[in-house]
């Protein structure tokens, strides 16, 4: 196990009409609020209501930034700083998914910054304050409401960036399991892609003897599969819900990755597909995840996939071991096949014309991975395979 | 899955020469500490003179308050909280195991009470609040220096009760694994054992819809039966001492048992073992473990117990459930057994004399458990079982 330090801040409240602790949690931090969300769903919903009803009969000061994107975007974050700058906000409270989420965090950290919000984008080191931010979650995929990163699309030059520091970390997050009932389908499957392939990521890793860190990886893997199609089928079932969205969190708040050299390609290679194409990240995830595996797997790494398809897919730990890796893999596509995501960029309508553009980019910081490193040739592979 | 609060505000600083952060942390909150310690260990291992050496080198002034015992008692606590308040003590540094750091968390509340301590002890809702708490570890087993609970022996009348506030929790706590590398074989069960009883306590529940908590008990249940017999054999193995303290602090600082209802029926009886006879807390866990699973046992738990023999001793699921339950049960036995643990009380030299006024004293704040409730004479059986 690596040396690591810990520290998760963040408090979580978990469970039906958790809403209720909000104004208290609020008033801790401030008066002023910049009420962050993304548009119609927490409109239809009457999240947005029950929200605005709270702040009012409580005396918070408040103003809106709405409309916030999926793969949010710097003109966001501009908008909002400007915003907290003109009404001395005291707190950020971001009402959405991760993406909500995430331009609020870079808000709180660009408040702070004199100069371009994009470069603390491009370099966290720039980050030496933040706003205090909370949360409402509304969607379990990226565990932003728990962890201290953030992830920005500037759309003038086709990049999608991670930024991570301590301050960014929600103060609080209100995780009320109901309020995802109404997510359509098609993300919660895109939600699910995503927690497994921040598992994934940390998973697959050249540190062997992080034996708690694996075991309790199989365990959120589990809970995945066990529900992510029974959250498909039964919107409303709580259970399912409920263990989504708190397997979201643990999944990335680094429970899973401290003690460990991590990987993060497949995020990486999909930041590409997003910042060119703007699709939904979980169905990049979901795309290139199982072609991922069979790049990476070979003499070094089948052992791992074998501890994966042994302990998360029960297969028979008997079998010639290559066998096993590639039932594994086999078994990572078919469910999300059975969860109704795509298998290749064809079906989100992505051809070949940009892929060695886009493996250059990914790989413009450097090499990507420490389990299976990747450089922009290897990317472009993987691309390739997955067409 | 329960609602839940979680917070778990800890920093851990964990791996190998972590204590160089010590001094730097410690200033974030003062500069007169008491330093609490049980005694030989750390003198025997250089641990003590590191740490005085690092608190003169920093001008860190500091009281000593050692000889603290195993199973802590009131007069160390008074004796502690006397120091504090004469020398205007700004942080408690507990260095060693959880009877050590449960001391100090209930100086530190008990700085803040004017009436007897004992009383914070009996009513936590008496806290108020608490002078910051620090650790440095040596011994995987209580989790006392990740979360916020303390265990208190009153001699004078044969009473060990725990106490439990949010500020007890420590604010940071080292923890290098190769600090227990000089901890002895049967120390090093007795902590195992505790880690183990602490998953089990929170794991046997009738909370069925906990899925993810259930798998994430499994894993750590796992890591400790992958990794105790090797700590006792090569007590130098990092991977197995790093697998353990971490496994230690995660197996009881809430993230296993928020969102589930919880027992807490064996621990509650093993008080009184110690109360009495001032047993080692882990060899009374370890002998008392499986005589209240074969006392748990019934129609309307035995899926619980299928789900733990299959899910972590590897059992075939298709075999008969009574014969699964059952298995289960034998192969807990047989690991504490391998650890060389006793598996009855008279290894210890208890005998029934007391057993009666122990089972009227475990259950005379209210009857134990949830997923198999004990009244007093349930207690008796399942002592007299253990004889």
């Amino acid at each position: 196990m690596l040396n690591f330090n810990y520290n998760i801040p963040t408090k979580i409240f978990f469970g039906r009409n958790k809403i209720e602790v909000l104004a208290r949690e609020i008033k801790n931090y401030g008066n002023k609020v910049l009420f962050v969300y993304g548009g119609r769903s927490i409109k239809r919903n009457g999240l947005y209501n029950k929200i605005t009803n709270i702040l009012n009969e409580n005396n918070i000061n408040f103003w809106e930034l709405g409309g916030v994107d999926p793969n949010p975007r710097l003109s966001s974050v501009k908008s909002g700083i400007k915003l907290c700058r003109e009404n001395k906000i005291e707190l950020i409270l971001a009402v959405g998914g991760g993406s909500t989420i995430d331009c609020a965090k870079v808000i709180g950290a660009g408040y702070y910054y004199d100069g371009d919000a994009w470069d603390i984008v491009m370099d966290s080191r720039k980050i030496k304050k933040v706003l205090p931010i909370a949360s409402v979650l509304t969607l379990a995929a990226t565990g932003s409401e728990m962890d201290s990163g953030a992830v920005i699309t500037n759309m003038e030059t086709n990049e999608k960036i991670a930024t991570i520091h301590d301050g960014m970390a929600p103060k609080f997050s209100i995780l009320d399991p109901t309020y995802t009932f109404s997510v359509p389908k098609n993300q919660t499957a895109a939600g699910v892609a995503d927690i497994m392939s921040h598992i994934f990521e940390v998973y697959f890793s050249n540190t062997k003897e992080a034996y708690l860190q694996n075991r309790m990886g199989e365990a959120l893997l589990k809970t995945c599969i066990n529900y992510g199609k029974k959250a498909i089928d039964c919107p409303e079932n709580y259970e399912a819900r409920s263990n989504l969205m708190w397997t979201a969190s643990l999944a990335i708040n680094g429970l899973l990755s401290y003690g460990k050299e991590t990987e993060w390609s497949v995020h990486a290679m999909e930041h590409e597909l997003s910042a060119f194409y703007d699709i939904t990240h979980g169905v990049g995830l979901a795309i290139l995840t199982p072609y991922w595996m069979e790049y990476a797997l070979n003499g070094f790494t089948v052992d791992k996939f074998v501890e994966y398809g042994v302990n998360v897919w029960g297969l028979d730990a008997n079998d010639e071991k290559y066998e096993i890796a590639h039932n594994a893999i086999r078994k990572t596509r078919e469910y999300f096949n059975l969860l109704g995501m795509p298998s290749s960029l064809k079906e989100v309508e992505i051809d070949d014309e940009k892929l060695e553009k886009m493996a250059k980019q990914a790989t413009i910081r450097g090499k990507l991975g420490n389990f299976k490193v990747l450089e922009a040739e290897d990317v472009l592979n993987i691309y390739k395979s997955a067409l």
